[in-house]
Formats: C-alpha cells, sequence, structure tokens
C-alpha cells in the first residue's frame, strides 16, 4: 500500500488526521522558510507543506523535487493559511513528516497543465504526458462513463453484447480493407471489419433478438482531421421491429446518456425528413442549434428535395439570376451591420474551392425598411421588397442570396454559409445540444463516376414499403427505411430496417447493377443464411467517438482517443507501423514491393 | 410492432388476454383436429394451438408451416390440458386466431435442439443455425452478463476503460504477430497486438492510475483445441500498488463474479506458491476440486520445486528405482478395486507420448492392511508397509508411482496421471469450483532450445524485493512478484508487478542477454517513458474465453464465442480467410510469393 489516501479527496474535515499520499510534482514553490509542492494524481492536487520546523533531511529531500518527480509524502491534514478556491481539496494542506522519491523524472519536453506549450507532434510522441493533463485525462474519463451507461441502457433493455470476430473476409462493398495475411492459409487474407454490419444480420438470422456491441472498426482510407483508421462504433441490431420501434428505443438510449453524463433532460426528438433537411438547410445533418432556414427563391428543377418549381421571384435582368436553376437565400438576425469588409470576406469564404460557389449576393434592410443590395442595379425597390417579405426580413437583417444551375451544389454551398454565420453569430454554443432525427433517406444516388446507381446507406436497406412499387418505375426516387441521428450539425449514429426477404433483395441487388451471379459471390453467405427463416430486422450504428467528442465539446474526436495516429495514420509514440524481418515475410509468403523497385 | 408478448414471459396470470408472438418455428405437431406449434424466440418457446373450431385459412396457413419458418400469431392465452412442467410457458398456450407467414425456411441441414446430430463442421458453416440451439444461446448470454458484471465491479472501484489500439507495432518477444500492410506507409506493417501490455503500462505512467479494458487480442500460433488465433482479454493495470492490493482487489472481482453470476459464496482463495504447486500437483494450475497430493518418496536434487533431498524409502534392489532421481506417488482413495486390465490401461495412458512416462508401478493397501504390489519381487513386506505409512494408504486404496531421472519431467507426468485419477473417480465435478492462488512465481526458465534463460512471465515482471540480491549469484532461483489465478486446474488470470526502476529494468533485460542497444531498440518507447516519472504498478489479466467456459462447464472456449474458427484459423462461415485483387496487393505495395512460385 502506496497511500492511503488520493489527492482528491481530502477536506477540511480531515484535519488532524496523519495520511499518505502518492503522485506526481506538479509545481515546487520555494519561499525560503517555506516550501510547497502540488502533488497530483488522477484524483486531483493536494498541496505538501515544509515549514521552518521540518528537520533538515526533510528539507534537503524537498530541495531534490523537480517537476513530474514520483514521490510518496507522509504527514498530517492541516487547515491552509491561505486557502485555493479554485481546489476542492483547496482548504487543507499536508504538513509532511516523512518523503520518499520512487522515481525521478527528466524535465518533460512541455508544460503539463490545462493549456500546454506542447506542440501537437511533440503532445503525441509523449502522448503519456499529454495524457497527464486534466483535461485530456477527462476525456478519457468521460468516454469510459459514456460506454459504460450504453452499455446500461442497452442491458436494462434486454440486448446482449455479443463479439464479432475482427478476422473477417473483405467486404465487396465500401471503403478499402485493412487486410491481414494467413500465415496457415498461404496466399489468403484476412480482413479487418469496416463494421460488422453482415455479422449482426446473422446474429439476428441467428435468433439472438437484440444484439449490441461497443466494436473496433476499420477503414484504409486517406484520413482527414477527423478521421481515424480505427474508430469504435456502438453497433446495434433488432429484430422483429419497425423503424419507430427501433426510434424509439435509441431516442430512449440518448436520453438516458444526456442525463446521467451531462445532467441534460432532452425533448422529444423531432423528425425532419431527408428532403426537408436538404431543402431547409442543405445538409443531410443539419445543426438545427439555429434557424436561418433556407428560402426558395427559384427553382426549376425538381428533385428529391424540392418536390415542386417556384418561379424565380425576380423578373429577367441579372444575367446570373436568370440563368440560374435555382436560387437560395438565408436571412441572418441583425447583420446588416457588416462592412463591406466583411461582405468581401464572406464572398471570399463561399468562393473557396471547397464550397465552390461563384459569387454572394446580398441585401440589407435598413433602419427605415428600405433594402440595399448588391444587385440595386437590376431590380425595383418592389422586387427587394418582396425579397424581404419572402425572407421575413426585419430592419436590421441581412438576406445573403447563392444561385447556380446545379439546385443540390448550390444548397451544400448555402449550407456552409449558413453554419458560417451561425459561428460568427455565436449561435453554435458547445454547451447547447440540438438532436433530432434525419429520416427518409433515398435510396440510391447517382454516382457520375461508377455511372449507376449506389446504395446510399448499403445494399441490405429496406425501402419504405409504400415506395416499393417506385422501384420499377423511378428507383431514384424511392425512400429508404433508414435514419440518421443528428446532434448540432453532427451524424452520431445511423442505420436502417433491413430487407429480410430473398426476392426483394434480390431485386435491389439488380437495381444495384449486379448479376445474380455477382450478387451470389459478393453476399452468398449472407444470401443463404437469409434462406433459413430471417426474422424482420433492422438496426443502427454510432461512432462512439463522435458523440463522445460532442460531449466534451471537442474539435477533433482525437482528443477523446488514448492513443491516435495521426494524417499518415501513424501512431508517432510508438512509431508504428515498421518494417518487419524478411523471414516474417517469408512465413506469411508475401513480398514487399516497392514502387521504385517494380 | 411485430409483437406484443416474446415466447417466455406468458404464465397462468395471463390466461384470457389477446397477445401477438413472433419467432421460429420449433415443431409442429399435427394431431388430425388439433395441430400444436411450438413456436420459439430468444427468450423461451411458446404452444399455439389450432382447433376444429379454427377457421379453414387458418388450417390451411398452419399446415403449410414447417420447421424454422418465421411466424406472427396472435391470439388468446388459455390455460393447457396437459402442462408440460419442463417450460416455464407450459402452462399456458394460444389459441391462435391470426397467422402470418414472415418467411420460409429451407429444411435446417441439422435438428436445432440441445443436443444437434449435426457435425461440428457441418454446425460450424451454419452457426447462425447453431446458435439458435438454447445450449449455444445461453453460453453467449452467460458471456455478456460476465463481461458486464466484470466491468460493473471494476467501475465500482474505480477502474477507466480506455481503448488501446488494434494497429499497433510488432513486439519483440513473445509468440507471432498478425501484420496488417499499410498503403499509407508502403513497406511498413502494423501487428495487431498480443496484449496491450506495453500500452496499458504507458497509462499507467501517464497517470491513469486504474486501467481496464476487455480488449480482443492476437497470435498467430498453430491452434489447438483451446486456442483461438484471436481471443478476448480482461486486462487490468494498477499504480501506487503491491502485489497484496492486486491480489486483493481481483479475489474481490472474482467473488463479485461468482455470486451474480452462479450465486455461489466463494470462500478466501488459497495461496500456493509456484514451488508447493509443482512439489504437490506437478502443475502450476492444479486442479484443487481433490486432493491426491504427491508424496515425494526419493529426491536426490534440489530445485525450485524441492529444496532439500529426500532419501529413497527404497533399498537398493529395483534397478528403475535405484537408478531414479525421483520417485513420486499420489494414493487413490478406494481404488485398490482396480482390476489388471485397468492398471494396463493407466500404463498406457502415462507411457503416451503425450506424457511421456518410461511405466507404472503400483500398489493396492488390502483389507487385511498388507500391500500387494507390482514390485513385490523387490522389496520386503517392510518396505510395503512403509510405503503405505508414507502415502497414509488406508485399506481398500491404491498406491501408484512414477519415476525418473528429471523431477521436473516425472512431476508432470504424475499431474497428468493425478489428473485422470481425479476424472475416472467423478472427484472433477464442473459444478463445483476450486480457487486459488498461485504466487511466488520463479522470475526465469532455463530454455534448451535459446541456451539462455528467458523470462518467464515476461521481461517487465519485478523480482521480489528479497531475492534481487540473487540476481547476481543464481539468478535462477529468484522468485517473481507474479501470480496467477487458478480455478479447477484451468489458469484464468495471471499477471505480476511490474520493474518501475530503469536501473533494474536494465539489470533484468542483461540477463536476458540483451545488450543495452537490443534492449533500447525493443524496449526503447517504453524505457524512455519511464524516464519521465513512472510510478510503481502491476496488474493481470484474465482470458475471458476460458473464464466463460469455466462458469458454463463448457470443454472448449469456442462454444462461448459466437464465430469461433476452426484449428486452420478458418472461419468456415464466412470462408475467410480468402483471396483479394491484385489491385488491392498493389495498392499494399505486396505481392503473394507462394512456395511453389519461388
Amino acid at each position: 500500500m502506496y497511500r492511503t489516501k488520493t489527492c482528491g479527496e481530502l477536506r477540511l474535515s480531515d484535519v488532524g488526521q496523519t495520511v499518505t499520499l502518492a503522485g506526481w510534482v506538479q509545481s515546487v514553490h520555494n519561499l525560503g522558510a517555506l516550501t510547497f509542492i502540488d502533488l497530483r494524481d488522477r484524483y486531483g492536487i493536494t498541496q505538501l507543506a515544509f515549514t521552518e520546523d521540518s528537520s533538515e533531511e526533510l528539507k534537503k529531500q524537498a530541495a531534490k523535487l523537480g517537476r513530474e518527480f514520483v514521490i510518496q509524502a507522509t504527514g498530517k491534514v492541516e487547515e491552509r493559511y491561505s486557502k485555493n478556491k479554485n481546489l476542492p481539496t483547496g482548504e487543507i494542506e499536508i504538513l509532511v513528516s516523512e518523503l520518499t522519491i520512487i522515481n525521478e523524472s527528466l524535465t518533460p519536453p512541455f508544460t503539463i497543465e490545462e493549456n500546454s506549450d506542447g506542440g501537437d507532434d511533440l503532445r503525441m510522441k509523449y502522448r503519456y504526458l499529454d495524457l497527464r493533463r486534466p483535461t485530456v485525462r477527462q476525456n478519457l474519463e468521460l468516454r469510459h462513463k459514456f460506454a459504460f451507461e450504453v452499455r446500461r441502457y442497452l442491458d436494462e433493455h434486454g440486448f446482449l453484447e455479443i463479439e464479432t470476430p475482427v478476422l473477417v473476409n473483405s467486404t465487396p462493398e465500401g471503403a478499402r480493407d485493412f487486410v491481414v495475411p494467413s500465415r496457415m492459409n498461404p496466399g489468403q487474407f484476412y480482413a479487418l471489419p469496416q463494421s460488422p454490419q453482415t455479422l449482426k444480420q446473422l446474429l439476428m438470422v441467428a435468433g439472438m433478438d437484440r444484439y449490441f456491441q461497443i466494436v473496433k472498426c476499420f477503414r484504409d482510407e486517406d484520413l482527414r482531421a477527423d478521421r481515424q483508421p480505427e474508430f469504435t462504433q456502438i453497433d446495434c441490431e433488432m429484430s422483429f421491429v419497425e423503424q419507430e420501434d427501433i426510434l424509439q428505443m435509441f431516442e430512449g438510449m440518448s436520453r438516458h446518456l444526456f442525463k446521467t453524463i451531462k445532467g441534460i433532460d432532452i425533448p422529444a426528438l423531432p423528425r425532419m425528413t431527408w428532403a426537408d433537411a436538404m431543402k431547409f438547410y442543405g445538409s443531410d445533418k443539419p445543426d438545427t442549434r439555429f434557424g436561418m432556414k433556407f428560402v426558395e427563391l427559384k427553382t426549376t428543377q425538381v428533385d428529391n428535395a424540392s418536390k415542386e418549381i417556384v418561379p424565380s421571384i425576380f423578373p429577367e435582368g441579372f444575367a446570373v439570376f436568370d440563368s440560374a436553376a435555382y436560387i437560395g437565400a438565408i436571412c441572418a438576425e441583425g447583420q446588416a451591420v457588416y462592412t463591406r469588409k466583411q461582405l468581401d470576406q464572406l464572398t471570399d469564404f463561399v468562393k473557396r474551392p471547397q464550397v465552390g460557389a461563384k459569387g454572394l449576393v446580398y441585401a440589407r434592410v435598413q433602419e427605415d425598411g428600405s433594402v440595399k443590395s448588391s444587385v440595386d442595379k437590376f431590380y425595383t425597390p418592389e422586387t427587394l421588397n418582396l425579397l424581404k417579405e419572402k425572407m421575413s426580413a426585419k430592419p436590421g437583417d441581412l438576406i445573403l442570396i447563392l444561385s447556380g444551375d446545379d439546385a443540390m451544389k448550390v444548397r451544400k454551398q448555402l449550407s456552409e454559409l449558413r453554419l458560417e454565420m451561425g459561428a460568427r453569430m455565436g449561435l453554435r454554443d458547445k454547451n447547447k445540444y440540438s438532436c433530432l432525427w434525419v429520416i427518409d433517406f433515398p435510396m440510391y444516388e447517382w454516382s457520375d463516376e461508377e455511372n449507376r446507381l449506389m446504395a446510399m446507406h448499403h445494399p441490405f436497406t429496406s425501402p419504405k414499403p409504400e415506395d416499393i412499387p417506385l422501384l420499377d418505375t423511378d428507383p431514384a426516387s424511392v425512400r429508404a427505411n433508414a435514419y440518421d441521428m443528428v446532434i448540432n450539425g453532427v451524424e452520431v449514429g445511423g442505420g436502417s430496417i433491413r430487407i429480410h426477404d430473398a426476392k426483394l433483395q434480390q431485386k435491389i441487388f439488380e437495381i444495384l447493377g449486379f448479376t445474380p451471379e455477382q450478387a451470389q459471390q459478393k453476399f452468398g453467405f449472407l444470401m443463404n443464411a437469409f434462406k433459413y427463416g430471417a426474422p424482420p430486422h433492422g438496426g443502427l450504428a454510432y461512432g462512439l467517438d463522435r458523440f463522445v467528442s460532442l460531449f466534451a465539446g471537442l474539435d477533433s474526436i482525437r482528443d477523446c482517443i488514448a492513443f491516435p495516429k495521426n494524417n499518415s495514420g501513424r501512431d508517432v509514440m510508438l512509431d508504428a507501423p515498421g518494417v518487419i524481418d524478411q523471414t516474417q515475410l517469408d512465413e506469411l509468403c508475401i513480398d514487399v514491393k516497392l514502387p521504385s523497385t517494380k
């Protein structure tokens, strides 16, 4: 026993006790006659005191201490003279009578405080030191609690956590697989699962009824800030359910998580169709912490988002609008004060290649109700007044308009602009949560690259029963029994009701362009299983890293992962990946063939 | 909503209710006027009844049903005429008024009952059908509950579950790694972790204080019946602890698991030194459900198990015993009735190559107290009487003696014989549990293959402080702060206190034959971390599959794994591993190089 108490638990009521603590030296304050040491462990910080009356030996020991030394200290709990209200232990200190240096420390390469002076690379290399920082540690504590509460809720609702294998077979659709050469089966490879999708469906065929798993998944994709080659999914599936049963069950889980972890009672989750999400927010994961919904000023196309044509409110005259297939706008409340310079910045923002708009039209509603716009010369005050009315704009508001010849593209640009304005206006508060279900996703999306319809979710997703007749006549307009849970503009989870009817499944494969042989080759084991009594089933999967990041208010999922990889997929602390021995390659019957040696 | 109740919950008190059930047709009993169907889901079996009064339409539907069809049935709960006391729902049945066939089923390739008629291979290929069998399903339910209770206990004791990466670097010691080629880092490979050993030690350096993880681990070894290439570990580590703290904490966890899952109060775990385990049971994982401890009749060698020489109780005369370095025996109570044929079987058993003894000497204690043995001609009745006394044998007992020139080898042979006798005598009852700690393992074991001392546990294991001086003089006799938890002869878990002192670690590496350069190259990232204030720490890991198998009374861990692999490392259901496309190989910069094409 190295300690009788932790550094986080002593209070005024403990004064007089003799205790032993152990931990890391956070800081040493030498005030001549007095020396104070902040001792840190996972549970908190406690002040150790050495006074004039301390023995010479003790003083000598204390003088040796440096940052991050590991020590053990025994002494009496005393009331502090000058209390620290920022620390739960701030009212007491330990008058040290015994001190042992358990381990010394080199000077750490960066400061181990709330805000470190270490750059990203340095902190990742010394991740074990970075993790000592309270902010990072708290993220891992939150993640633990989050996962535990997920399990508690699902266990209480009859779900079984069932482990599925990590060494599986390569999946035919989706992202690139990581593969693992099999020594015992030369020339053959396992794949690491991108998700346990087919396995959980087999578990439903197996009668497991309610399954979940918090499980690592793997995708060999080029990494972006918010992607990791390995990530963790809360994977769930239920049998004998319809979409409504699943929405209810997992809305309940979210409520449980918000309540037990954040202490927040969230309201019933609104449901928004995919069509409305695209029409009003230009995104299938709308950030509904704020309004600023799109107003369609012109659409000449009917698509999955807009079911009817909207004649332009603008008479002919301005070529850009005249030729546009779509004109949409948002109204930024009270932002008419935007200067010309700020508006130029916004124009630059929408013209960035990541957004891709051609330009930005704006209109300020003046205090007197009149409208002053960047297109004044093309339109009469009446037209601009009509614009104001359509936008429900008040004096002081700023109207921002985008247009283009592809409605979906412009919607996405306008969505970026809306999010930017939301951020500038302080409407995207990390401590405010707005959750919703986005439902009725289209079954398919057109792929220009593949020149065919692709499954939007995955090929096992069930169409909405009322849309099944459309499979033959207008497959692109068929809606799926698919749903996403969106919080603050982040898709935290999504899923679908699966097809359990072999004939319907075959038809879906046909529409996706598979011959029966291809379908059998690619999905044979699942198709075969479905011949032996598949129950109706459906489920969803949450991205644990994203969900936790949202609860922690993080900008990157990396900060809630103990040992993340960088954008090149490297773990710089472990220095992985690395080269392996030729003997190991020989055993695996593979050879490295670098491009230059081809 | 496909159902209002499950097939496991209806009781007499529900009679009169109209309910809807959904599930699989377990069996159809057509008795002419009456048809009974057993409907099965995860929760149980409920009888559906169709009577003479049922509509023609209903009867026609019912007549179509076959085994494993998925159906939905609505009807009134009625009291059964002939009750089935073996089923919780056996007092009621559903008089069906509506029946829907949700999905048909081909005739399954084996019966889906408690005991299936399917062979192992067939059941593995159709694992999704095998899992419908109540016995297999119950194993997965037990596993879920087991893992959940582990988490509950550890959470209550302040442990954080922290996920460590699956894509790591190749470990220098231990078994063969599975490797994963990195596309983004051509020519380089990740390895899948054999255990998160070094990562959890880094988490201790990071100040996480109490860590656990239920985590997949990977070993590319040739498989035996009780091995899987991927297996699940309950991995734990604590800081600022001594061995006693860990033993207490995890003895508590075992008590919690036995209590909450099996309803058993287990007594305090006895502790047995490794030396005693080897001396009295010939095994570091003794099955202590029964006695039959070894008696040493002669040892001429002093080793880590026997610290003193035991002069032979046999005078010269029988060459086998005369030349033996070790003679050991067990006393099988009441087994003097063994016939000559049975004794020949036992002799064959110990002579099998897996056991490896040269022969077996036996002695029966007759009803009159005299001893009749297979070596009567070499020894006087007085010597045989002395044997009887040494063995504390009573009339009716059977003494079995093995000898040889390597004490450790004979002990292991005698251990096999003891286990065999225990099994024959019904002393290895699966419903009885005997748990203990085996402690004080040696630090090293000699490897004839490598011609050097090898770490028995792993190179980070701390020696017992009192044995540290022996590191210089007699390293082979140094004991470690290492411990195993053994239940019914199965090592369910084990661990050690780790070295946190860089100098001691260096010395251990030297004894293991590493140069400082080699040590740095192989363990550098851990050694570096230890320079920044490593706390004293230790931990252990349980094999979840084994622990659960023990609770379920299984002979193989496979039966508590949803989708296990066979002895060639194949998943015959998924048909993994498999070949991958050349384009995929090209992207990964590797080539397959089969032996025949070399």
